[in-house]
């Protein structure tokens, strides 16, 4: 170990992987886009482009399997995978897992998670094409590789935003992140209790949200459609605060975002009223939506409303004027990255 | 939680994989490999497949980070993830890393293991082009993913043997997993020790072999230049008998190898002695060797010898024969795959 030491949380999550991999320049020519957006792109010839993306799921971290049903967190394994690939506007075509799984777990256990990756591959129209398992000492670990495909020039960067495009937005924002306290708050509530019966009474949606949610798939057929390729792409699993900070940094501008425009489902605000918190913060901040956000020149708006379920909520500055929500009352909140979730 | 509870050290790895796997037929055209791999492939056009292959190391598991020195620990996952790509007889285009650090690594840390990761992609001229990293409350987590890219015809799958083919392997086995007996002993030895100073001298080649193996991409470029296609490969990480008894299982054959043709280092059989056990179960049994191996058709044998640094260690026989290990007494051993390493 070398003398000096800086903690991680000093630079936080984008910062470090800047450091890490500012020595690492593509020299292979297939390397069409390496570190730093939701895939990496390899050229595949014949003006197609092979899209890779990897992601891992720990427990403790990213579930507690004392409430997360292992049907439901199979289906969300593909999804938190397949939605990297639909955030470059490309489909998904296989799949690969690989399970580090502890002795406690049975192979009925096991098949409960492949059910749900089963549904999911189906919906989504991708293969189990590998993987493997291996023994873990220290909880379930989920690694998920998604594959998928596209034309080179319909493929979504992040770094592509242009001054004045519009940013737009899949969906409503927040409710995976309340969906998630409600499951805290029932476990903490029940924690000494016989017989627990959680009472999620109304929240439906939010659970759903939280422990089953869909890649947006849709999306990008509705996209394609329309014949719109959007100038940045990312999905939305780090908050959208965090997330449209990523396109900024790629893209160098700035942005500004309208907090009446975020779409905030009714059971998301409901929720954080009975919590006494605001549901604004989980849409900036909560993650783990998996809806997409993206940005597409000014003169496609009246396409992008004709795709319906995506809102217009701001749009693209100069570089350097820095990312901002402007509130109602017209004021102006400068927008912060989080680190690691936690 | 279903009622019945099957173990899964009732049906190992490989029959559990298959059970979990049975009903994921592949439904894309461009699924052209879909599990039961090394690597996942994907057609990509014009007579070329890439291949994708992933792999997950977990600290307690894989690695012991009490002797583990992180620069090569970075280096080793590349050689895990390119391993996996050149056993399909294909070169290695991109590697991408998730990983989930807990708080004590610090940054420092990291750029150790990232140094080992730029030392092993320049030699295997490999990108580094995506990744991610997380907090893990679990230990280290290491995922990484290997894509790479072949002409379609070029690719040796492992169900490709056939019958009287010649067995072949490169490099000599168990020293890696000698090497890791090693650093466990002087662990276990030097547990209250104020001062350690371990005792590795004359065993540095098998140290070298467990911290710090080499992906034999050499030898994917030599099959090339004597013209030979392999008709069948996988890469040596579980052990020579399980890894032989996969090419059987999928090429639907049996196989003979000679046990006083398996190569050995000289360090292995020392090190063997000197603690008191079989250099032969090192190799059968041990794994992480990351050596390949391949067959060939009988009429390739001069071919195979002049590319150096390969040995015939037997041949393929026909189904349902089994897979044997011929001591040189003329007694016929059957061979098991291992289940877990643990």
């Amino acid at each position: 170990m070398p003398n000096k030491r800086t903690e991680i949380s000093e630079l936080g999550e984008f910062a470090l992987i800047d450091r890490l991999t500012a020595d690492f320049a593509p020299s292979n020519a297939t390397t069409l886009c390496g570190v730093g957006d939701d895939a990496a792109v390899v050229d595949a010839g014949g003006g197609e482009a092979l899209l890779v993306a990897t992601d891992t799921m720990l427990e403790g971290i990213d579930f507690d399997l004392t409430y997360f049903p292992l049907k439901h967190l199979g289906y969300k394994a593909v999804t938190v995978g397949v939605s990297d690939i639909l955030a470059m506007n490309a489909l998904p075509g296989q799949i690969m897992l690989s399970l580090g799984v502890s002795s406690k777990f049975s192979v009925e256990a096991l098949e409960e998670f492949y059910e749900g990756v089963r549904f999911a591959c189906r919906e989504l129209g991708a293969d189990l094409a590998g993987g493997d398992i291996s023994a873990s000492v220290t909880g379930f670990v989920v690694g998920i590789t998604a594959v998928g495909r596209a034309k080179k020039e319909s493929i979504a960067y992040r770094s592509g935003a242009q001054q004045n495009d519009l940013i737009c937005i899949t969906g409503n924002l927040g409710a995976a992140y309340m969906g998630l306290h409600l499951l805290e708050r029932e476990k903490r509530v029940l924690k000494d209790v016989a017989e627990p019966e959680p009472q999620f009474g109304g929240y439906e949606y939010l659970l759903e949200k939280y422990l089953r949610p869909c890649a947006r798939k849709d999306i990008v057929e509705s996209l394609a459609e329309e014949g719109i390729v959007p100038t940045s792409m990312i999905d939305l699993s780090d908050g959208l605060a965090s997330d449209l900070m990523q396109i900024c940094k790629s893209s160098k501008c700035g942005a500004r975002i309208y907090l009446d425009r975020i779409p905030i489902a009714k059971q998301t605000t409901a929720l954080a009223e009975e919590m006494h918190t605001d549901p604004v913060i989980a849409a900036l901040n909560g993650g783990e939506d998996y809806e997409l956000l993206f940005t597409v020149p000014l003169a496609m708006q009246e396409k992008v409303m004709r795709m319906g379920g995506v809102d217009v909520i701001g749009h693209v500055t100069a570089e350097n004027t820095g990312a901002y929500l402007v509130t109602p009352d017209g004021s102006d909140i400068r927008l912060k990255a989080q680190g690691f979730k936690e």
